[in-house]
Formats: structure tokens, sequence, C-alpha cells
């Protein structure tokens, strides 16, 4: 049976949206759960949210990782042989074998670093990448890297292409699936430097790469994988989620202000547009995985809701059943 | 009187889109206009088009430069004194005296470098930038470089803030504009190594820098004037005009396949979603500045309808009556 572990002390309003997310998967997906974190206030509240038959334990950590945690102080707990804070334990019981991936709604850097310091790298990795998806045309797109490295070498971007093209494959069962390096054009030889560099080591992969691809084609869905550093990946992704959200305030806004044609309309219409915002939510997908590091981790959203909770752990559990580490390992050691 | 040079040659559907825009130009705004192209072509046009009483004269121009004009050759062409192509006798024109500003709808790389070659930067710029704004939750924000610079030092970042300041105060009207560094984290230190190195020199200058701004702070609005290099600009502007696309294109999508009722809904909300759009479209704005070089140039979409040709000309017209140049000019001899 697949064991996931949640860091139950991750979303703005822990720990009570997680656990519900929690109870919300056990509930519908067949797997174990380990609950981490302050025991006290996980306990009556599981207790109180699920029935006896939900396989789902707690682990007790009594210190938390918080948005406040970072630099060296936050390297330095990572490091620590007995860190007491939630994801320092959480990561522990999947390095020991008790658990088969990790999910935290917590402080996306803390994670990275645990990450980082307490499973450490696949061989042959230098820089794990954060992979979340993009909504498309077509579908989705998986984007690395969107944070976990502001500057990046074109060997850095060739291994997130090769990580991508697998997860892709694994994960989302695309096959062959197309890997573009993103560009400010389409023709080989354009780019900045980093993307002129990048381009030939990529032609040399046995990856599907396709050459470059502009923002444009990201979302026109004309790549599964889209490959850039995590400055422009963030840049990127920051500015999609603000723009569709401006997109869907201003409509909101002109039936608010329209005649009564027009409110008429927006009433109507509402079902339609909750469907649209869903289909465009990252709450859908959950969490983004963390590519590269030894064990499957996944990171979602601090203003996650019970339901992205549940999606992010159903995510993990897929990834675990799929066997997209193994594949990761496999691909990596062998370029 | 202004007097603005139209490309005539320039839309994908040249020269009567042109040439339609011209004329809408000329019947609502007090402006001289030139068009400069294939006379045989655009006289036709123009007289059954325009009343008597319309400024508008023509200037022929045997060539012109299209999408597959590129690289040495357009160097080439751009530095031949008698170039006979329709960008470089339109900017010899303002160049010489006879105009105040340059417009063109035709290859935006073609237009840059004619003008980087016909027309030469500004005293103490290096790099000149397109400055297109993108749509915010509080109204506009000037995005600058979005493509003519993929790679870029800090003295070019330095030099942008310098040039979107001056523009947003003189062209937009702001006061004291807020100018920030697009970046993957609010705090200073975060950031690629280019912004870095900025930051500290954004520091120094009497420009109201006021920090790192997310590809998420530019779309709420925090800033009047979003400074990056031209790779991640153009990966900005790019992946934002296709969610927005992606957006409105879900709904109609959800209104088509929708019952009866959110049919009519759709119906009664159509006038209100076409002035969302109309908002965020980009042909509102007609045209992009090309801030650094000697002269005023607006290069605009070669899928701009008469409408944006018509705005590319009042916006050249405003830019040239608020003196923007001298402004520049100044800004950067100063620095």
């Amino acid at each position: 049976m697949t064991t996931i572990v949640l860091d139950a002390m991750g979303t703005d309003t822990y720990p009570d949206t997680d656990v519900r997310g929690a109870v919300m998967a056990a509930q519908e997906y067949d797997l174990d759960l380990i609950l981490v974190g302050d025991e006290k206030r996980i306990r009556p509240l599981l207790e109180s949210l699920s029935q006896k038959d939900l396989s789902i334990r707690i682990v007790h950590a009594p210190e938390m990782l918080t948005m406040d945690d970072k630099g060296d102080d936050l390297v330095r707990m990572a490091r620590h042989k007995d860190a007491q804070n939630s994801m320092a334990i959480g990561m522990d019981l999947v390095k020991n074998g008790e658990a088969d991936a990790f999910v935290s709604a917590g402080n996306t850097g803390a994670a990275m670093v645990t990450a980082l310091f307490r499973l450490g790298r696949l061989k042959g990795i230098n820089r794990p990448a954060l992979a979340p998806t993009f909504p498309t045309e077509t579908g989705s797109c998986l984007v690395l890297d969107i944070g976990a490295n502001p500057d990046c070498k074109p060997r850095n971007l060739v291994d997130f292409a090769i990580m991508g093209s697998v997860y892709a494959e694994k994960f989302y069962g695309r096959t062959k699936p197309k890997i573009g390096l993103v560009s400010n054009g389409e023709e080989a030889g354009k780019g900045s430097s980093l993307v002129r560099e990048t381009y030939p080591l990529l032609e040399e992969t046995d990856i599907n790469f396709i050459g470059n691809v502009e923002g444009k084609g990201v979302i026109c869905g004309e790549v599964d994988v889209a490959v850039t550093d995590g400055f422009t990946g963030n840049v990127m992704l920051k500015t999609s989620e603000a723009i569709a959200k401006l997109v869907t305030g201003k409509i909101k806004e002109a039936v608010l202000n329209g005649n009564i044609l027009t409110k008429i309309g927006g009433l109507l219409l509402k079902p339609a547009l909750k469907g649209v915002r869903s289909a465009l939510n990252p709450s859908d997908v959950g969490a983004v995985p963390l590519l590269g590091v030894k064990e499957l981790v996944f990171i979602g959203h601090g203003s996650s809701d019970a339901s992205a909770i549940k999606n992010a752990i159903r995510a993990a559990k897929e990834a675990v059943e799929a066997d997209v580490l193994t594949s990761l390992r496999e691909a990596v050691e062998k370029k």
C-alpha cells in the first residue's frame, strides 16, 4: 500500500485545512497517510472528522518551519540530525522507507532546502527543479524550473529537460513528450546566451527536443514540457496567474457595473465561469513536484484549500504508483 | 503642426489597413501625415477613402522590408545611404526634420535595426528598448525591454529604468512614476545575478525605484514601470497575451458547449465581454515606442487593424506634443 506523509503544519490555515484535506484523500483513495505536526492540535481535529476505518496515523513534530525561516538558519535546521520540525521529521520518514512520498503546503524555500540537505540530490543532478503545470489550449504543459534556481547553466537546463521528459511520460502519460526551450523567438539562434548555449546540448540528448518555444507557444500547447531557468519560469508563472485573475476579475466587474441584462447574463453564466476558473486553477493540480532529489516531494500553495491538499496527496500517490522516481534515477544516471 | 510618417507597407494586410488607419487618424486628429510606400498602390486607395481636406501626402518607396529580412543583410540595408525601402525612407524624413515621428506595423526586428543604424542612439544609451504597456488591476504598466536585448548588463537595465520613468511621466502623466525591477521575489537580494547587480545601481539613481517586483506585482499595478531584460520581458508579454486569450477562449467554449440558459447568458454578456477584451487588447495602445534612439519611433503588431494603426498614430502625435524626446535626451545625458 502506498504511504504518503503530509506536513500537517503547511497551509496558511494549518492544521485544519491540511487535516481536512488528508481525511478527504483517505476517504477517496486507497492509501495510508501519515500526518506530521503538533499532535495535540491534530488528534482532536482528526477524531472529529474521521471515521475509524481511515488509515491515517499521526507522527508528532514539536516544531514547524514558517515563512520567517530562511538563509543560513534554514540550512542549519535542514542539516540538523535531530531537527524537530514537521518538514524534517516528515522527510525522514520517507528517507527511512516508512513512507513513499512527502507533501507540504508550507514555505516552498524551506521545503526545498530541507529536501536538498535531508534527502540529497539524485546522482548526476546538480540542481533540483520545481515543475508545475501551466494550463494550455490543449490541456497542460509542465514548466521547469519556476523558482528553485534563478541563475542556471546550460547543463542545469539539460537536466531539467531530461527530468521533465520523464515526468511528462510517466506521470502524465504523454508518449515521446515534446520538449521546448523557452525563448524570445522560435528560430534556433534566438534567445539569451544561456538559451543559445543550451540549444545544441539539447539536440544531443535522446529526448524529443523540438527547439525553442515562445511564451505564446507554451500556452498554445506546442510542447509537453517547457524548459527554462528558475528566474524566467517564476516570472512566467506569477504573471500568468495574475493575468488569468485580472481577466476574470474584469469580467466580474463588467457584470457588476452592467445594466440589468448584463447582470442576468452574468447570473446565467456563473456555473460556466466557475468551470473555467476551476480549469485554470492551480488548486486542481494540488502541488508541484520537486524533481531531482532522491525521494518524491510535492510542494503546494500556502493558500491551498482542503480540496487542493487532497489533490496534492493524489498527485503524490500517482507518482509513487507510476514509479516516477526509478525512471528519473535511470534517466539522469545514463545521461 | 505635428507631422507623423506612417510606413504604409507595415501590416500583414498592407497597404489597405495602413492607409485606412491613416485616413481615420487624419479625420479624427489635428495632424499632418506622410504615407511612405508603393505610390501606385497607395494613391488609388487613399483617393477612394479620403476627402480632399485631409492633410495626407505620399512619399514613394519602391521597396519594402519583410519578415524575411534579417541578420547581416538587414544591417547592410539599414546602413545603405540610398536604401529604397519604406522604413529607411520614412525614418530619413524624420531624421531630416520633415516629420516628427515614425510609425510602422512592419517587421519589429527590421524597424529596430533600421532605427539603430539610420537614426542612431541617444548619447549615453547603449541599448534602445521596446516599451509596451501591460494591462493591470489599476490601469497599465510600462514594461521594458520586451525583446530588443535578450542579454543585458546592469547598466542597460538602469538606462531602461531612467527612460521608462521619463516616458511614464511625460507620456502617461504619472507623477514620480514607481519603478520596479522584475524579479522572482520582492526582497532585496532575490533574483538572478543580473537583478542582484542592478538593484544597488538603481538605488543610486534619482528615479523613484521601489525595489523588486514579481510578475504578480506588475499585473496587480504595484509599479508604473517594470524593468527587465528583453528575454524575460518578451516571455512575460507573449505568455500574458496568450493567457488572456486562453481565458476568454475557454469562456467562449463554455458558452458554446453550455445549455440554453448558459447560451442566453453568453448572449446577454457579449457587450460586456467585448469591453473587457478591448481593455486588454494591445490594439488600443496601437504601437510600442522604441526608446533610446534619436527620434521617436513606434512599432505596431503586423496583425494591427485600421483602428490600431489610428491609435499608433495618435500615440506618436501625443509623444511629439509632450516633447518626450527632449526629456529622454536630458535624462540620459545627465545620468
